[in-house]
């Protein structure tokens, strides 16, 4: 095919898709809060809830966050979003499930970390919330399923929430309006370089 | 099932989980900059980077970062994210290339933003190099792929980068270390919710 073939077909081909997509963004006209889930085995479930922390601030956003479950490194996120005043951030979870073996005591935490979450679900200057690893408390039931449905929807209505974590439950997906699957399709522990600062944690 | 027995088995699974992810992470032992690819057709890709941009900053890291497609507005992480002195920002793409329908000018677009990442590439006192939406004009053949894999392969060798966008090119997925696949399960203008700031843009 001749280059200018090339050319014509590919603006073709992109005017279509334009129009696709501008018929689909015409017909999406309502204005409200979104709850948005992270899933699957992948990377990028947190960092992605991050990067709309980031997206939200630079649009004067205020926002809230609750990680449910951390690892025993500081993390650079929790460093760098500490200090902006516009931001409450609560780290509750004290490890992961696998690290501390003990059902009633995880349960007790996920409770307190929920407790926290539900002030932020109630009030409506935060524009933004992210509920970190909260996946996995509801996938290992160390909370009840119906209170956070409940809390979730009597939430402000132009207040928009991320819940990330592998294992989302089908009750949660059901009520959610975006849900994307972080797939892995490649790992570089499996090349056997080590979890690299900045990029891991 | 009774309760003890329920938190016995708990307990066991997660011993044995806490034992695989243990000797997995000791035999990973290799200190090197990490080359990450967030692709597929969900939410999540750029934000993940700009997640690990944040988590990066956390760290007193310095980033770079080349904008090569760019809607036209101005979005949240580009206001947030300039006003940090560790961090170098260039926007360089005009709009989607279903936008513009014009390949030649979108090709002068992307290799003058290529130039622009290869500054960064060849700088050692950056950290981490954010190329958000590169994949889009690999896949559009806006850039020479042989010239792109070389630049990667030529950087410091403690540098991570982070290429996002839909439609990874084979050739880019062989030599990178860690690969994504943001998947579409449910998007919320399927339910005529509009574009909502500090979430999409």
């Amino acid at each position: 095919m001749p280059d200018t073939d090339r050319e014509k077909n590919h603006k073709q081909r992109m005017q279509r898709k334009k129009e696709v997509i501008d018929t689909r963004i015409a017909k999406a006209d309502k204005n409200r809060g979104v709850l948005l889930i992270h899933t699957g085995n992948g990377k990028g479930k947190s960092s992605s809830g991050f990067g709309m922390v980031a997206r939200a601030l630079g649009h004067n956003m205020r926002v809230g966050i609750v990680q449910f479950i951390k690892g025993s490194d500081s993390t650079g996120e929790e460093r760098f979003f500490k200090q902006f005043e516009q931001v409450s951030y609560h780290v509750m979870g004290e490890g992961f499930t696998w690290e501390t073996q003990d059902m009633q005591r995880d349960k007790e935490v996920a409770n307190i970390a929920w407790k926290q979450a539900v002030k932020l679900l109630s009030d409506n200057t935060f524009n933004l919330v992210l509920l970190d690893e909260l996946n996995i408390a509801l996938k290992s039931k160390l909370l009840d399923i119906e209170t956070v449905i409940h809390d979730l929807q009597q939430r402000p209505e132009m207040q928009h929430v991320i819940v990330t974590g592998r294992g989302a439950i089908p009750e949660l997906i059901n009520i959610a309006d975006t849900v994307t699957e972080m797939k892995l399709i490649k790992h570089a522990y499996t090349s056997g370089v080590r979890a690299q600062k900045g990029i891991e944690y």
